[in-house]
């Protein structure tokens, strides 16, 4: 067996590990009762540990050097395979066994400690467990940027984005912090010319609110045969890509928030669905990063399905399954309902003008913490003030101020940013795929999203991590990731 | 650290793979869509290595040596502990690891076929993934028996029901096969002269099957803090002592089979949950074997839910949850219809008094099987006489014949017989609980389980894997394991 052929074996095993690991984290927000929290800990901490004592086997090292010095004579896939597990490699020996199953640990515990303190508005009990999270982080931060010879902040922000560099997201979000403000201010005060949409009026049963979401997740190609639709506090999609999990959250007050999480869901569903099958159990084979990832999410959620093609098919399909009707559901009121920006406090449910100034604060006060210049203590107000610089408004406490969000709690510093490099890339690809494509809209105003879903199989999701994001990005829409054709989007869809 | 400590700390995280393996297992029952099978089988056979892996390890092997040499200086439960260590580092290096992985996968595909081919009444389609798991069932069989000095078809028994022997097996089956034939003819007899039983007129919607199935395992002492219940084809206990989950299956025709489900499961579900917490991680701490858990789940189900004493307090919660009135809601009713005896083709459907039959004939055919002296071509044949010489019956097709069990197809040879030993301790225990607490039927009439589940408690459940099978049952209830609290039971329900 060549030393590459080894290779492939040893990660075909740490990708069924990785899987287990995707199921128990999918179990323990969608399923598992809370006194199973000890256990499931002990569970994630313990495969964590065996994954990454399988990476930092000296022997794979071996092994890797011998196949890097052959790598010429294998084919473009292989080679980028022999890349993303010298990637997967050096991330795992970067840190030592122990660092790695304290962070398993401090994340798991913090996690659950933030349910219960978010639901009780109740800083001072995260307090600690956050403490002991970012103390962690930052020994992993400085343990890799010591490897790698790169910034602390990327070292992390390179987790989620290979590759990704504070010094690109600076000059990025540096325009958007130019432009959006302006641009925000400009689209509530057209918005408030113009008049206030009707709101539906519920309540919209949970049961029907989960058929609508299956209805548009069918409509869009998810394959149910190798997927599921769940329920937890905090929408995401987990599983692996031949069983893929995705969850929303109901109110009984109001459909958008739910279907709007579905909707984002299924983007990443279909992202994991499409990655190359050929590959299913290697490095090239997974998806390229979180800000592709996101594009695929935000696709779906805010390119496509708060269009106007969308919504001459969807709002049909609303008015049939809550067997409604009135002004309050003709498309026009539904796409301004859609479209309504707001100076508002919760990222989640953030309109996509705002969203990146709720990211832009988030990168400013982790890359603080992680700099040792922001204190936990510290954050909430931190938080408050940023929120009123930035968005205009301040929230009344920290449940809907910085305990808003999973990220912090489960550990993931140098995350957040991918959400908004995620936006500026969705409105690059839908409005190339457009260009290259005229039949795309079209047919979705009728229902069939079959040609948008090839050309992102081709261009995004079956290229898996063969190339990087900006070599996809490149590829399929000509021009590496820049601001010009979100601000576009933007204005299209809410000056004109 | 001693070697003790170090063995303690080594089974600590085959624990945590343990409990991971059985949340996959849950999962790939009660959650998975079927695309998912073949990463999920990938996911569990590699988990399953690992643990092999572990067991395996010479290490484990020398410090097993070196503490046993100490072993006399350790308490009790360590001491205990350490031999149950032994057994299933003896049970994991009987086999090799390749061996361990092909058994894992054949199993997982044939578990997934038999599912298709149950449905479509097609035993064509299973006999090839059947085949192959006998074959491999024979050859861990053979290493097994070669390595521990004892019967193949002991072999296997082993791994289910520790120290268990085919030939004090046979002894117990010949009397149940000398008086319940008999028994079960009286009992027929009997009921024919009775007016039948009115059947409550449904449909009864899931949702309130489940409230009802929910209500009864509150009182029963179902934690809720750490299970859930759920539903798949085959009812079963899974998850881990902090975090049990249980299911049933729903027919809106017919609420008791999901209700008896329920309960039965509820038995097993407070058996792990009351396992010794101290010993949450170890081997001492977890049950002693399918025998014991079987009377446990029977004791509830068999024992108490069909007893005058549950119905009283019973049957009132069912006509409210069903908002139902009438002669076949009266107490009476009820419990003729719970204790209905029939000569019938579904083991998990029969009632108390045939059940030990359908086990005989199955624990006979496995036994030839293993021995080569029935092909898995001829099990159809086979099993269609047996029922017809035991049971006087004949299945009209393969669905409600040799296909109706999953445990073949799951690779569960030497399971089987575990079903009726724990139904005799079952009718052993509970006649010893109420003859050393009198006020423990009383409380059941009232809807208070705790004098049970305490005495349960304390006599079986907390003793974990301290004592064996034999040793248990001897300090609860004086006696060894016998027919005669059984025959007594069936004599004193069914014939007086």
């Amino acid at each position: 067996m060549t030393a590459y052929a080894e290779l492939e074996r040893r990660f075909r095993r740490l990708s069924a590990l990785n899987g287990a690991l995707a199921v128990l984290n999918w179990d323990q927000s969608a399923m598992m009762p809370e006194g199973g929290a000890e256990a499931r800990a002990e569970q994630v901490a313990t495969l964590g540990v065996i994954v990454h004592e399988h990476l930092a086997d000296p022997e794979v090292a071996e092994l890797l050097a011998s196949a890097e010095e052959g790598a010429a004579a294998l084919d473009p896939w292989r080679r980028a395979n022999l890349r993303e597990m010298r990637r997967q490699q050096a991330h795992a020996t970067a840190l030592p066994a122990v660092l790695v199953d304290a962070r398993a640990r401090a994340n798991s515990a913090c996690e659950m400690a933030w349910r219960a303190a978010r639901a009780e508005n109740d800083f001072a009990a995260l307090r600690p467990h956050l403490e002991e999270v970012l103390r962690l982080v930052r020994e992993v931060a400085a343990a890799k940027a010591h490897a790698f010879g790169i910034d602390p902040y990327d070292a992390l922000l390179d987790e989620y984005e290979p590759d990704g560099r504070a010094a690109e997201i600076d000059g990025i979000f540096a325009e958007l912090r130019d432009f959006l403000p302006d641009l925000l201010g400009r689209v509530l005060e057209r918005q408030a010319r113009a008049p206030r949409p009707l709101s539906p009026a519920g309540p919209f049963p949970v049961e029907r609110q989960r058929a609508l979401g299956l209805r548009f997740m069918e409509a869009l190609g998810f394959d149910f045969h190798h997927g599921r639709l769940d329920v937890s506090l905090h929408p995401f999609t987990g599983g692996v890509p031949d069983d893929v999990r995705i969850t929303t959250r109901y109110s009984e007050g109001d459909f958008t928030r739910a279907l709007m999480g579905v909707l984002h869901e299924t983007g990443h569903a279909l992202y994991e669905r499409g990655l190359p099958g050929d590959w299913r159990t290697q490095p090239v084979g997974q998806s390229r990063g979180m800000a592709l990832h996101e594009s695929q999410s935000l696709l779906v959620e805010m390119q496509v399905c708060r269009s106007d093609a969308f919504l001459d098919f969807a709002v049909p399909e609303m008015r049939r399954i809550f067997d409604a009707g009135g002004p309050a559901w003709e498309v026009e009121n539904i796409a301004a309902l859609y479209r309504r920006a707001a100076r508002s406090l919760i990222r989640v449910d953030a309109d996509e003008v705002s969203y990146p100034l709720h990211v832009i604060l988030r990168y400013r006060l982790e890359r603080a913490m992680l700099a040792g210049d922001l204190a936990v203590a510290d954050l909430p107000g931190a938080w408050n003030e940023g929120m009123e610089r930035l968005l205009g408004i301040r929230p009344p406490d920290d449940r809907d101020g910085c305990l808003q969000d999973i990220h912090w709690p489960g550990g993931a510093f140098g995350y957040f940013p991918t959400y908004t490099l995620g936006a500026l890339a969705a409105a690059q690809l839908y409005a190339a795929a457009r260009e290259r494509d005229g039949g795309i809209e079209p047919a979705i105003a009728r229902g069939d999203f079959q040609p948008l879903l090839r050309w992102l199989r081709r261009e995004v999701h079956g290229r898996g991590s063969s190339l990087s994001t900006d070599g996809i990005l490149r590829q399929a829409t000509g021009a590496p990731l820049g601001t010009e054709a979100f601000r576009r989007h933007l204005e299209q869809r809410y000056l004109i």
